[in-house]
């Protein structure tokens, strides 16, 4: 594995100052105002990102988390470069209409093979908003069709008044979400999404509910008492928003861990309760696994860390999956004619085919197992160093969850900023709190590195 | 050019057995009943697509209207088997953390290369769905920010309210559309969306207004007065929607030519019209080019045949681009701080590397005059046919609009049905519509396969 033996460099500030001339050219014509660095993505490769003015950073922020087994992985040029992928590129399909002869393998050999028990049917999208509101409208259409009646064909009205937005042919029907979740930014997804106004602000958005996501005290081992009692009350509240709203809850949507809302937990126990609400109230379970999912938490994913008693209704993907859609069970939730479910690209083959390859890589290397074991180091270390200094290591999270790590710091912003002085690119989440977000193929050579740098950052904030 | 001595090819039943048999084993993970029939690309070649029985159909539907070049496109597997194609694949960037060193050039080489004058700035995207819904968004925050006033920062009940989707953080803002639109199928898009039930019916939407759309009669020189009063009329129905919707109008958005809803045109001096009345009520004009834009009518962009005294504000394109985004002028169409308009990907480089190599075929094989010139051929031929069979082509539109052309056929589904028997793909819109969409490489040598396949169904039907 040669990227054990590289070591991060840097060589200018950052951004450097060719990074920051190609931004500032950039800008004229995209917005560029949030761009970390420029990357020279030939240089970059396995957990090092390298960027235009040669700096090498040992990335544990992974493009926002969606970078799975490393910069120009061989299995994936090899996915890339075949001939397949030619085809899939240059011949794009309208795939519900006229999918490739391959395609059924595709799915076969990708995404169902790691589909989680129960869910064996897939509808493939581009994003994780996607995912959600395609996820969001078999929802609404299972509603309505249970509420109508099996085999009850559409009503003139409910034709004519869909067209104009109206009842009874647009319902109202809402989604419940929780505080601090992230859902993405459609119009749909964004009225689930309840992280930060700069996600939200001045858009329109349903009148749908919220409901509060447990706030753990940590240590957990030491606040088992108050964190089930306050895991009691969201699921109580959550009860409560269902049967009152003021219109039908279809649907519930969840993180299994609130990734971009600050890296929030619960307990297995909590996700059972809304499996039991949902199953209970009728409201279709949907588990966004867009962060959580393919293996970062030591699992292939998230929630199967809950044994729940039957699986969610639905799985949303998207980010480390390099390619995004929802995967079910339950046939009531393909609706009741064609077209309905539908649009033009309905995905892209050739991401899918990427994620095959992403697929066959986590497999063949035992990558989740990998992610298990090396998180289980880090989080020791990091335990360590939080005990040395208490106050910049705050509620350090993520046991038991692969890499999936978490801790806050009143100077998050300030710390990730010193942190990529040092050759490590790290993000933030919520109000101040540092996410590591590791590829699958990090490893135990690279937690020196990481808390190395950590604790020259801290002894130096 | 190989395509022109192709002539199709039926060798079984339209779908075909090995069709069928495919098609049924994918339901079992993938909802099937939209397909038409499934593909052998590597087969398919220029203008024909090819299915898994052997058949050969000449494609003017070509993929929902988003094939822009012909199957297996020679420059199109250039740039898919290129080094930087492969990098793109595999190290996928979140563009807007993390953009490539090479993501100016990609921008500037294609998409910015064909930007029609006056929309010098683009934001990436995945699907048309996405990028009309990223203009609603960027023409929100562009009206709350006015409203709000320049420097002016947002308030504490601005942030907090708009986390509980309520005003007036989240504010009732609206997007006008037009009847019979189709503007895609995210919860915000779907909401101008006006086309049909199926697209639209158990699905929760924003109490947004609709206008009509001119119903136009054909032949046009023989109902000029007619048409344009029709015009004037939808005109000051927009105008009164503007002024007395319940809520802010922020944006209007059109298709040129309505493709989904029927292939409804109306004249330059409408969309002027239009133009008129978003500058005078200061509401953002977005112009959905999903389908008109790259080419098919007979220049780049649909609008470009209004001769529009001021530029839209904003342009979206898909399908053809193989990729999606929007356009845009006016900087304050950046919202005022970063990650407002943002996701991970924002788009994807591979496809936006895919649509260069689809812009550079076009303007090296001088495709937009070759469909001009090819479509005003066609068109005549089809009005001789028309005179001919006067009752199975009627309202034949599109003249001077390249190779968008269509027609009316009472029994439109089954005409389609026939000509595929013949080895003609070709597919319909609104309620009987049969809507031409070759790709830009139809040329000459084509047009006689496509009408006697048709004269031979109309004397059958």
């Amino acid at each position: 594995m040669p990227s054990a033996t590289l070591q991060p460099s840097v060589v200018t500030e950052i951004p450097g100052p060719k990074s920051k001339a190609a931004a500032q050219e950039l800008d004229a014509v995209f917005d560029s105002r949030a761009i970390h660095f420029v990357v020279d993505y030939d240089k970059s490769e396995g957990n090092y990102i390298v960027d235009v003015d040669g700096n090498r950073f040992l990335d544990v922020y992974s493009q926002i988390a969606s970078i799975p087994v490393g910069y120009n992985n061989k299995t994936l040029i090899d996915a890339a470069q075949s001939p397949e992928m030619v085809s899939a590129l240059v011949n794009r399909p309208a795939i519900g209409n006229f999918p490739s002869k391959s395609w059924h393998n595709v799915l076969q050999e990708g995404l169902l093979r790691v589909a989680p028990e129960g869910l064996d049917k897939v509808f493939t999208a581009q994003s994780g908003s996607e995912a959600n509101e395609l996820a969001f409208k078999a929802a609404f259409m299972l509603y309505r069709r249970k509420e109508r009646g099996e085999g009850v064909d559409w009503s003139a009205h409910e034709i004519s008044s869909c067209l104009e937005n109206s009842k009874p042919g647009s319902p109202e029907l809402a989604v419940l979400s929780f505080a601090n979740s992230f859902h993405g930014r459609g119009f749909g997804s964004l009225s689930t999404t309840r992280s930060k106004a700069v996600h939200k602000l001045d858009i329109p958005s349903f009148n749908w509910p919220q409901a509060p996501f447990p706030a753990l005290k940590y240590p957990l081992e030491q606040n088992a008492k108050e964190n089930e009692a306050e895991e009691q009350r969201c699921l109580a509240e959550v009860e409560r928003l269902i049967t009152s709203w003021h219109c039908p809850v279809a649907a519930l949507i969840v993180e299994p861990i609130q990734s971009e809302g600050g890296d929030n937990h619960a307990s297995a126990a909590f996700f059972q309760g809304l499996r039991d609400l949902t199953k209970k109230h009728n409201v279709v379970m949907i588990v966004d696994e867009v962060q959580t999912g393919f293996g970062a938490t030591g699992k292939f994913w998230g929630h199967q860390h809950w044994n729940l008693t039957s699986p969610p209704d639905i799985v949303t993907f998207s980010k480390k999956a390099q390619t995004a859609g929802y995967l079910f069970g339950d046939s009531m939730l393909v609706p009741d004619k064609a077209y309905r479910q539908f649009n033009t690209w309905i995905g892209d083959p050739a991401r899918v085919m990427m994620s095959r390859a992403v697929i066959r890589e986590i497999l063949d290397k035992n990558l989740v197992e990998q992610t298990a074991r090396v998180g289980d180091v880090l989080y020791g270390e990091l335990s360590k160093l939080a005990d040395k200094y208490p106050e910049q290591i705050q509620n350090l999270r993520g046991k038991g969850q692969g890499t999936y790590i978490a801790f806050d710091n009143k100077k998050a912003a300030e710390f990730v900023a010193a942190m990529k002085r040092l050759g490590v690119n790290v993000g933030t989440c919520g109000v101040h709190t540092v996410r590591l977000r590791p590829m699958l193929i990090f490893d135990e050579s690279h937690i020196p590195i990481l808390l190395s740098a950590m604790e020259k950052v801290i002894s130096s904030l």
